[in-house]
């Protein structure tokens, strides 16, 4: 290894607000050496995803949170590039918390060990970390567990264009669902429409968004796929049929005002419109559910290979990048997966791989 | 029948906050006759719901709104005094929607058919609009559906010392949780701990109310089972454990703000407390579900028999003081489930089985 930095971000305050550089530090240090039964694994793709948001807070979401003077906590994939490892060879493509940073050390320490990838990847081996990984699982949990969407009945997603609800739409169309979607530009509802099959989109940026929502939803709404929160979900709520069903995933537009002094509205949901509506609601956290994760990629595929999975990646080239995509990602600048491109993979075999791209 | 006079209570407005004489007017008519395939049914006991609030608004609630001018709805025995309908004798008794009235038309324009109570009646028959009937149905339904209790959970039961939650702590209890109330009263705690055999007992009007919850459940909650909602509410999901679920039954707290003008605060859940825990949230109603009964009546019962279902009914006599009684249910008067004796019964069938009380 002739690379002997290792770039990092590391949480020095937990943010209040919007993420600031003093949050989240941008810096180099050396690659950390390895001892016996670990590996150094290189970041090749980095995943960006909303509820990282929660890590930086003091929220407990299913791992503590990022301690203060800590590396950033994220997936990724990555390859081995050197190994003490019985289990991990140099040149193996390797997923799991890389962090957001050049180098990881793969050991027992790991809060998600890392795990050798099965040859051959995907065309788009970012894809694992997408529409065939965590936001995929995370799609297909919310549909087939909570909202269990039926033939005929109208199913909403928001941020349609988004890594899990570009998903979450397609399963829903693949039930027999009536889908629609929000989403906050006309270039990404039409993409909506015509990649991934919605019957409609609405720009949640047009004045008259409830107006569009009503007419999309003559018939009320049976289930929603939750990805944004604030008072789009409130207007949902009020369209509720009875005996709805709510998957509760995540809340982008809260997130900013986690360990925000400023008390923001945060999304609450009206317990009447439940009650009248004898509704289900439920979260989730697919982290949660390692346990599924070979019968929900198996669905995925299923329905990739049947052509009836569209699936895109917004790939941001350069570590450097990362905190500002990440910021750019709450003001809707990405459609399908963010995923940021670390670096090339050294090996021939997984530049073969990769070629077959 | 010598009795020629119907009193009944019609609905003449749609109540804006507390109900008024003027909106729900209490008045005397001829008693109805009855033509082919109909029964008279004179009323021995009504049965008073928080829900009931609900069916004076505009808002559908498995029922059409009572109509304006119309009988007030309700649940109530019956003893058939006339009949031309093969299938009812006279001095049969019968529950179904007797209205809050001295008489009703037992027909097929009945939203919910009148059905003959199998004999012997148990020891206090007006069980059966209770523990033994919706109230216990309701109770049943939440917390084996929804709540789902496991031995050692934390399970917090609101408007403990009612109809429905009396049961729903007892059925917890039956389960294995460690069962919480909330009440209104110190005696009523007690109550709810010394019959009822709740764990704890909080009443809600101890100005530190939320520190004698927290100290009631130092190891989180687990599952609630809401009938009240407002502030508690906010204040229990806040304590949610990961994985928690809560029955939304009932909302008393916020009924008398339905149809009115004035903007009252409604309860609502905040979403990020059901995202952290993976919450999961059903409302349901019991009427909705009467192929449950069967299954529900009988564990009821066999609890019951096993000594343990203690439950209270809180009779009120006449039927004039309906209405009084139903607005000092909102501020908590009763315990256990709230009855208006409306008459005795008159044929020697039905008094020889209430004499075994």
């Amino acid at each position: 290894m002739s690379q002997t930095i290792n770039r990092c971000y590391r949480l020095r305050h937990r943010p209040s607000g919007a993420i600031t550089a003093d949050d989240l530090e941008f810096g180099e240090e050396p690659v950390p050496s390895i001892g016996p039964d670990q590996a150094l694994v290189r970041t090749l793709w980095l995943s960006l995803d909303p509820a990282n948001r929660i890590w930086m807070s003091e929220i407990h979401y299913n791992m503590p949170p990022v301690p203060i003077g800590g590396v950033m906590r994220g997936f990724g994939i990555g390859e081995v590039v050197a190994s003490q490892r019985a289990d991990m060879n140099v040149g193996d493509l390797v997923s799991g918390i890389t962090g957001w940073a050049d180098y990881a050390v793969a050991d027992t320490s790991n809060l998600v060990p890392f795990a050798v990838l099965p040859m051959p990847l995907p065309a788009q081996p970012q894809s694992l970390l997408g529409a065939l990984g965590n936001s995929g699982v995370t799609a297909y949990l919310g549909v087939h567990d909570i909202c269990r969407p039926r033939a005929g009945e109208t199913m909403v997603v928001t941020a349609a264009a988004g890594a899990v609800g570009s998903v979450a739409g397609q399963i829903g169309k693949a039930r027999g669902a009536r889908v629609v979607g929000t989403a906050g530009s006309a270039v990404k509802c039409r993409h909506v429409v015509r990649a991934y099959g919605f019957d409609a989109c609405i720009n949640y940026r047009d004045t008259n968004w409830r107006d569009q929502l009503d007419a999309a939803t003559p018939d009320g709404i049976d289930n929603i796929f939750e990805n944004v929160g604030g008072q789009i979900l409130g207007h949902l709520v009020s369209r509720l049929n009875v005996g709805a069903r709510i998957a509760l995933c995540g809340l982008i537009a809260d997130y900013n005002s986690y360990g925000s002094l400023d008390p923001a509205p945060r999304t609450s949901i009206d317990a009447e419109q439940l009650l009248i509506s004898r509704a289900l609601v439920g979260s989730f956290l697919v982290l949660d559910h390692s346990d599924r994760f070979p019968e929900a990629t198996s669905y995925l595929t299923d329905l990739k290979d049947a052509g009836k999975l569209v699936h895109d990646e917004t790939v941001v080239n350069g570590l450097d990048r990362a905190r500002d995509a990440f910021e750019q990602m709450f003001n809707g600048a990405n459609t399908g997966k963010l995923v940021i491109k670390v670096a090339e993979p050294a090996r021939m075999v997984a530049v073969q791989s990769l070629a077959r791209r």
